[in-house]
């Protein structure tokens, strides 16, 4: 068992999760993963990010025997209590931290199927509301979260955290240009949700390849909003200006996964 | 203006706003609310928390002149910017931070009008689930926000940031048992949010007075389905476990207002 407080795991760990874990996550393709959920997920998709080192308390040990789940597959290292708080970029950690491997998809590999349902985040910048769309998107069937470049990278820690396992289970592309993707999928119906969209949610008919658009929670969309892309609004009875981008963003994904 | 650190102005905001700040709001009636929105809201909203105090830096004094916003009904207190960093629970205050008066709603008065829509929150735990929820209600038309005793404090530092304003667009009730709902409105029909639930939100049919329960983030609302409860389901296509609390009741408000 790992006891030192001057243990390089630590160091490693924190550099990936710190404020400026960015690079590091870049540079080494490595983020890291909190809790048992994580986990979970992690020992048993079939794709999505895989296990490079798993660290575990005794008590983080306990939880996994206890969950069944199988490890012999990865690195796994025990570490003290006082190691694993030191590591962890929760308050109260569960004993379980996963090193994973972030698996790179590549874009041109994505394949329209005549009814495909993706997400493109623009410059999204609260880790909150990115974990949280891509969570809903799991939810209701989205086949691909893209993300633009400038966005919240979506291995950061808050963003893994609110994703709530769901990164395991959807194909997620970042840094991709919207004209990329209007490039490689020419005929693909995009809807940018804005506040002042003329087409209301409820009057969207049958689509079949779609794009939903979300913006930068702040500055919104309106300047992507050319030619071939219909602003949609939610239409709203009460007093509040906007909603919360995730709220929004999981209202309309539940009403295109109906269409 | 106030440049001391040891001013007490500073230990009465740090009070309302400490991790211990439920009990001093309980006691003093009183929250904080910090940034230009709030200060717009609450001076401009005919009913919800008035403003007892505002404290302003230079920076923010001109945040409030451009935006036209008439203080003059109001204590206004100018002080230096290392008081407001003191004051504030944000990394990079606004220079605008109001000390409100918790307006208590008498429940007793809330009426029914034959097409109520009410939320009811139990025992909800998350700051932010719960300031996004009463954000989502507020622009959905939904007529009350109701909690349960145990639930998060609705004005804490962080369910207000949450709610962007809409604290002061919709009565909220605190501490309310389900029971004391129920025995007040006894025609009132219950729907609440489970995973488990037989009826699929888009079976609902038109309904009358209603309230929408939603229940804990991680233990739900299954104990409190009784015979009168219908317990409803959000359709769900993909592969996550679960919405995100927030998220989840967002879908289901946007399609009550629709009914």
């Amino acid at each position: 068992m790992i006891e030192s407080l001057h243990s390089p795991h630590i160091a490693r760990v924190k550099a990936l999760i710190s404020s400026r874990g960015n690079k590091e996550r870049g540079e080494h393709g490595e983020f890291i993963a909190e809790g048992l959920q994580c986990a979970r997920e992690a020992l048993a998709a079939a794709s999505g990010p895989k296990i490079k080192t798993l660290f575990l308390t005794e008590s983080g040990q306990s939880r996994i025997d206890t969950a069944g789940l199988d490890t012999s597959s990865v690195e796994t290292i025990l570490v003290s209590e006082p190691v694993m708080a030191a590591m962890s970029s929760t308050i109260t950690p569960q004993g379980i931290l996963s090193v994973c491997e972030i698996g790179r998809n590549e874009f041109s590999d994505l394949k329209l199927s005549g009814s495909s349902r993706f997400i493109y985040l623009h410059e999204i910048q609260d880790p909150g509301n990115a974990g949280t769309i891509l969570r809903s998107a799991d939810a209701m069937g989205i086949d691909a979260v893209i993300t633009s470049p400038g966005s919240v990278d979506m291995y950061s820690p808050k963003v893994v955290r609110a994703t709530a396992g769901s990164l395991w289970h959807i194909p997620l592309y970042s840094g991709i240009t919207l004209s990329t993707l209007s490039e490689k999928f020419p005929t693909i119906t995009k809807l940018a949700l804005s506040a002042q969209g003329k087409t209301s949610l409820l009057e969207l008919e049958k689509v079949g390849d779609c794009v939903a658009i979300f913006g930068n929670e702040a500055r919104g969309i309106d300047t992507l909003i050319s030619g071939d892309v219909i602003a949609v609004n939610i239409p709203m009875k009460g007093n509040a200006e906007s909603l919360n981008l995730s709220a929004a963003a999981s209202i309309v994904m539940f009403h295109l996964a109906a269409l």
